[in-house]
């Protein structure tokens, strides 16, 4: 059944990159369920056997050079045979890679017109239909015209999230998953751009733990009219996705893209604090989140909620991916153009195009699976999806 | 700008009766926010002030005879002198009264039919538009035949929810709202009955606190097809409610209407333990809840999520009723007949009629506006609903 | 350096006493830490080393007959080879085991007496030093005179608890550790028959997860004068202990034993709702904690605390045994008779004699630290214990 | 029975201070109870009738010049009349006074020398017994020598706490309670001037919330030797003592203070992170505090406690207060001279003298009730301290 075949570039082979290659392979043996994939039981036309991972790339010396078979022990994972065959070229630092990585990239030495060519060849030779930027954390602002993006990209002025989004849209064959905070799918300009040569930037930064929840909650209080006094969130955690946040510019980033729903789905910004807080090794990729939320209820009661939660984070983006990669591709192959808020919506904490408003998660869920039945004439597996 | 007038009769004066009563009063007034009520900032042609307490039963004999300006103390509340105009008339007891109240009721000294008999001269007195139902929790089964109602209910083999039921019906000029777990929207009979009669009869049992949010919860989990492995739910209170709840019949009643929604939201029933649990007086009103829910993640990973609470349990189903009183009223004047899945489905555990599905709430809030856009031509405060 | 071998039997060859069997082949062939071994940093004279599993007892007839190493893989425990020199032989079963066990027992089909004397033949073979019970939890009360148990033994009114320690101390060659919550410990009979064999007692019910950390934050809560309004605490897990205490009676055993600290610690008993709660299978060994706690403050404020714990039961109870085992031949050895409030008060939820004054756990421990180093010159690893 | 009169100023008439006088006030007048007062049932010869506040100072210029009654409403408390008698006092602001606080200081114009003379001035009008710093937190460093205190002190490099600390003990008749996390009782160079004068210095940071709850947790897991993996705590208040820890500065002092026991408990200090993290005003005083702990319990398995708190802040302080006025009063009388460890270990965060051992606090108070009974013949309101 499955005739296309989807070639997926993973840009950050880390933990979210490398769960997702992993686990890509196990469900294509049919060795895992494809528990925390959103739209397993949804046929839109692409089947998770299509997907192919053609390429990865990272600025990591551990890792620049290795197959994705010698990578995956790195995070626990069995070194699966199949993994063997992609292996991990060397990417562009910039100034925004953590201090914390000893770094082999392509502008380690060369200038950078030189590397942003030599990532370009890397591209012709991979030919990625999706290209996903699972990298470290950067802070951003958004990006107006393409003049800016070529100016600043050449001055060296951008995060390498951000050239990595141009250098991929100005070659032009490949459409664009931005799984963290940097400003893509929310940088006019990349939509633009995408919309010309006829691709998808989806983004930005993926929804999977208690930003979400958190979503789904404020709307359930607001439905009910209860008034939200103030919501209190800290995450801790022991990977190096947090290890990238205890630099406070990050942090900042990151902490942006975790409150930006309230005012739309509350109606009003209650007082907050929503943070990744700290970083603590022992806790491994299984952060630990704390919530907050107290509200007036009818009569002027206050009512409290307290939410904890281990989360494992890595997994819970990566099962995402195995969706957007697919809908990346349908989408654009249907004729979709720029993005396609209805997907970022429900997949992303700040959803593009900048300024997209937010709905709750439930909601958007719907109407996700409205554009698909519409565009991509998606159903359920058994049944039609409106039943 | 009110010109109608909903005349609300109470059954069951306690906690949640009273603290709807009282806050009723205060809104009138303008001395409290109409937090808590769902429909506040909706206008489908039934504003809050148009809604009148008419009359009130129970069988308690520390409120029997008493105005409600003198049982609300016994609740903590000021003696707000409105409510001074009602008064607390005798009830039924029947078999199903919990044996820890003292009773003053019809059915004292009078055989069933003369007790009957003067709860329909109380109804031709108070003359209501809607009758809600707050008494204790009762065990029951649904009912099927209106002659099975009929021949029960004079065998003394209904509990007195039904009860009310039947005799509100059976006279014909209220619409009725059952908030407690007693089986009425989902007694087959008493929704044909409320068909016949031109009115409505909305229920079961009002879902204000743990359920609702976990049935949102398990939608959020059921949308990233997250396994949920099992999920275990405690209700601690020191109300008169939990009180009841000790007995282990009424116990098991409440769990039902508690986890009802597992299966159809989840499309699998988890290994699950939701349970009312205890009685601890010094909690009062303000119940603690605690809920431990775990599930697979992508590629095999277990992720868990606790829930702590301190809820105000009554007030949030007092501003339930500011909102179902109105709605009973206004959606029979429109011509709805029997009951009304939409507006069960997001106000009760247990919607009618028997064997609706469920849906998350946030869908059901989303159908429920679609609804009364429809038939009443419901709109936001200041701009139409869809926008 | 290990001359002596300290021979333990087991009864009730569970999760508790699996866990402890290999733990103990494992600490001795040092592939693990002594964590969870309260003393393993306090040298009395009784290397972990010379423990030594002598025999074992149980009723399931899916593990009579079976070796330990055949028992270790049902509880997901490797299959180390020393575990298969100690084959499990057949109890007694009464009417006191659950219902859930399918039996092979002595008493199947022998009558009382014979059955009696089977086991006794059972313990002239095996020659244990200690008895360990670690047998379902049954319903008992306090035995005071020797005449009463052996009238009530005989006429098959004990449960199988009492019955061991019976036959144990009768037989009078064993010390004594009860682990569950019979009277045991507690029953003024068998502690003196132990004095007069020269034996000691040592029990009931071995204080490991929620309760020692309630009876420690009681005496913090104490010593602060804060006015303790109520605590509600809930357990539920997944072990086959858990699904025993669904069994009413059980459940109330092991409550009482859960809240009897209360008067002791705080000077007055605040209202509270205690309980081992409900079985859920998935949760296993781990199982889920929750526990509110409300008290008053400084000019009448009134605070919030809530404990969520997901704990492993069973392991947290073999480590116990690791010392109770050692200290039971220790201190015996020692000269000491009957039983040992200063070991009961740390180790145990309800420490005997029957009515010993409860302590919090971290003043028992100095306390028992001070006796083992008066009777045993118990020294730190590297320093006196005083330092 | 009350012969004497216990002389107290306060330094910084913020929450706690207010708190405290309020409370004191209901107390003598027998209007609260004593909940919080950890030795209001302990007879050791100052009763809590012999308090009197004597004077009290703060620099915000909306508290100095006016009473203490009409400063209690400022934090919702009821004004009572006793408290008009005492005015506040203008202090020394220095450059350590947080940026928020619009100040009315002695040093807002005088020279700093003038300044000093005019507090001392202020001394001898008080004359008080004993003298308590509740001022804002600050960061301060260790003083070992008095001619370092006085050279630092006259150019204006010590922070405020240590220059009241410098001018109290210098005047040489009042002894002092530091509360806050300024290096008084940890300086050498206080104990040893208090010394000669006959004075005790106690202190430093009132142990009142999460702190002293997980050093007897962690004493709790360490005897049990449970190997600690992490611990995570965050709090989380609404109240300016919240507001001044946002400067990173005095954040980390108070981290410093929180965290400084785990190597004394635990003998090894597990990875933590454990912070006053943020301020959320409408947590107002009563503060969200979460915890997260992980540790191997026998035979490798992890086990996990989540604590969560919302406490009362200042009230806790102020109910300390109420003994350690009384302490310092009656032990500096009973011959005690310089610090008094087994007093600040129970109290105390960061016990003074500099690098005091810490030990659990139950363990502490023991410690501490015995030194009361050889020193001062304490005794429990009834009886004996010993049985
Ligand atoms: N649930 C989640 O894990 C989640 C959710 C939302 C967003 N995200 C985002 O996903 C991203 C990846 O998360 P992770 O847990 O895999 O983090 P990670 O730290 O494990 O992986 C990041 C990888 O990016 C690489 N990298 C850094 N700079 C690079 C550069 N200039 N070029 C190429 N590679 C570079 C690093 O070497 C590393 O291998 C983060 O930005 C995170 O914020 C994750
Ligand atoms: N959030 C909530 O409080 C909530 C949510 C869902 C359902 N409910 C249901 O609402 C009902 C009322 O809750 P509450 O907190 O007010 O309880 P409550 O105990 O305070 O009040 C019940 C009242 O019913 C009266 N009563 C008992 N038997 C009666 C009879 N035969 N006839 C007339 N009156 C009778 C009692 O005297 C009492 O005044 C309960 O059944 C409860 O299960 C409450
Ligand atoms: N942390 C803890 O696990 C903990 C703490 C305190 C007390 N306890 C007590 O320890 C006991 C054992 O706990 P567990 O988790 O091992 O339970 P378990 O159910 O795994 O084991 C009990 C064993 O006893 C056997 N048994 C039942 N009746 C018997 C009889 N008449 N004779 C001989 N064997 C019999 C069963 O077959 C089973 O193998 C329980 O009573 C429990 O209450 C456990
Ligand atoms: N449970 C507790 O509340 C607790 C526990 C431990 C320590 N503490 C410490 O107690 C202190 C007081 O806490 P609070 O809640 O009352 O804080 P607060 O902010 O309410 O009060 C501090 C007061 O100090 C005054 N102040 C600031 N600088 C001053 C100066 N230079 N001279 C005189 N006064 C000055 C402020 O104007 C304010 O009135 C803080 O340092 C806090 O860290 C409090
Ligand atoms: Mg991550
Ligand atoms: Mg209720
Ligand atoms: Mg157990
Ligand atoms: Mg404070």
């Amino acid at each position: 059944m499955a005739v296309d075949v989807v070639r997926v570039a993973l840009v950050g082979q880390g933990y979210v990159a490398t769960i997702f290659a992993w686990g890509l392979c196990k469900l294509k043996k049919g060795e895992i369920e494809p528990w925390g994939v959103p739209l397993a039981d949804v046929d839109f036309g692409v089947p998770v056997e299509d997907l192919e991972i053609a390429g990865s790339v990272d600025v990591d010396e551990r890792k620049v050079g290795k197959s994705l078979r010698e990578v995956a022990p790195m995070y626990g994972l069995s070194p699966e045979p199949e993994l063997g065959e992609v292996v991990v070229a060397p990417g562009l630092k910039l100034r925004s890679t953590p201090g914390f990585i000893r770094t082999k990239a392509l502008d380690d030495s060369k200038p950078l017109a030189d590397a942003y060519g030599a990532f370009e060849e890397w591209l012709d030779d991979v030919k990625p239909d999706v290209v996903v930027d699972v990298t470290s954390t950067v802070a951003s602002s958004p990006l107006y015209s393409w003049r800016e993006v070529e100016e600043k990209a050449y001055r060296g002025d951008l995060p390498h999230s951000q050239v990595y989004a141009f250098l991929v849209l100005r070659h032009g064959r490949s459409s664009y998953v931005n799984l963290q905070p940097a400003y893509v799918a929310c940088s006019p300009a990349f939509v633009e751009k995408a919309r010309e040569n006829g691709l998808l930037v989806l983004g930005d930064d993926g929804a999977t733990g208690a930003t979400p929840l958190t979503v789904d909650l404020a709307e359930h209080l607001k439905e009910r009219n209860r008034r939200v006094l103030s919501i209190a969130q800290f995450n801790i955690g022991g990977n190096t996705d947090f290890l990238a946040l205890t630099e406070p510019e990050r942090n900042l980033a990151k902490e942006n893209t975790k409150s930006g729903f309230l005012k739309d789905i509350l109606g009003y910004e209650p007082p907050h604090f929503i943070r990744p807080t700290g970083y603590l090794e022992p806790l491994g990729d299984k952060k630990f989140v704390s919530m907050h939320v107290q509200w007036v209820s009818f009569g002027g009661f206050t009512d409290e909620l307290v939410v904890n939660m281990r989360i494992n984070d890595s997994p819970a983006l990566a099962g995402y991916i195995v969706d957007l990669a697919r809908l990346a591709y349908a989408l654009a192959k249907a004729g979709l153009r720029g993005t396609v808020p209805e997907v970022n919506r429900f997949y992303m904490k700040r959803p593009g195009p900048l300024d997209a408003r937010h709905t709750s998660k439930i909601q958007a869920y719907r109407e996700m699976l409205g554009l698909l039945e519409e565009k991509l004439g998606a159903r359920l597996r058994a049944k039609p999806l409106s039943a």
